[in-house]
């Protein structure tokens, strides 16, 4: 099951080369996965309110075609491994001519707030999230 | 007393304007603060660790000219105004050929962490501040 | 004429206090001016590669409460002065419960995208913005 | 060949998890980079006014342990790859305790700042850069 969120390219995204800065793609994949969860009625700060994290791990990126100021962006995300510890998610994402500008995957862990140590995934969490893949 | 901070431009920091993005002088001008607090031994993750805050109240930035990527910038801080609540500080952004860029200014007030409302500033701060007018 | 432009508010511009940090404000005005000119029928990438560059010269922010990750602001923007070098936006930020987030303003100068020096306003731009006042 | 470059965490790049924001590293790498090229008498601005632009094609980051602000970060750069058409670069990220914070790699392309085609890389470039290995 894959979900689509939109970015409009800011400004401030472009780089001196005129394109967008490829350190804006993670922050477009956070985004998009911020969408993937409130789309399953999850909100990401309520997770983290009620004492659960999930940071980054593991991050990888192709960048395939530039994208400009003012492109419409769409960030195709998908849940792609559902471990108890782990979670892995695969990114698309494509302008508004369909053309592909970057791909990537982020592996992210279930972290405890306050002890800030690894924890299992709450299964209520993990049952929800198990009806997206 | 005016506390000179050293910036190097990063690629990410500019636009396709070929220039520095207007958003990182506030980002520049915290740079120097912090500086100029650590140069009278204060470090402000210390101050944060114990239980003060320093958000942002007033930002006034005025733009002379272009910075550009590579570009070594000399901050100048002055702390200008103490109060027992809040604090001003003014700034210049100078390049290696000493020309002015930006120039600006910052109100800070004091906040307790837990809280989150205003507090006077603590005693010894206060004083230790003091000497940097 | 008050134009309102929608903001969700991302992880990454959250900082340690647990609010959006104060650098991202004016890289939400500047997205507001964008759909602001939008909403005129102009493109402001469109503007860039007529040869107009509209940088700004003085930036003024007002802090009145804090925002946080997964917020919903309104950034309203309006024209509130028109001149033929320069031109002046007013901001107010809301979030979802209406609450005053920031104010703030922006002066911008025309200039050319090739000699990058000041120029006068295109005739059919200020024709244009003029009905926005 | 290693090239260690320091880094100085600024406030703006933690988040509310209070840890530096893992989309930061990414920009940890290439004033790393930059600063490579500098150290081979190379300034990469320069490159970009001679014609030559490096764009990312590639990008794997693994984080291994969180970095405050105010750390004093040390990027170890190293070239691992160099071929006449792209270039692989290692790095390897330790903070003050000399803790292992992230590591990964980037791959970049050699481009003709005009056509925005992929391009051979210059010959005096390359070896200049082989030196570097």
């Amino acid at each position: 099951m894959i979900f689509k969120h939109k970015i409009k390219v800011r400004y401030v995204e472009t780089d001196q080369m005129g394109i967008v800065h490829h350190s804006n793609y993670p922050i477009f994949f956070e985004a998009a996965r911020v969408g993937w969860l409130e789309n399953f009625g999850l909100a990401y700060h309520q997770l983290e309110n009620d004492g659960l994290m999930m940071p980054i791990y593991d991050l990888k990126v192709k960048y395939h075609a530039p994208a400009y100021f003012g492109d419409e962006l769409i960030i195709e995300v998908a849940l792609v491994d559902l471990g108890k510890i782990k979670i892995k998610f695969d990114y698309r994402i494509l302008n508004q001519h369909d053309q592909l500008i970057t791909s990537g995957s982020t592996i992210l862990v279930f972290m405890d707030a306050t002890s800030r140590k690894p924890v299992r995934c709450p299964e209520e969490l993990y049952l929800k999230m198990k009806t997206g893949l």
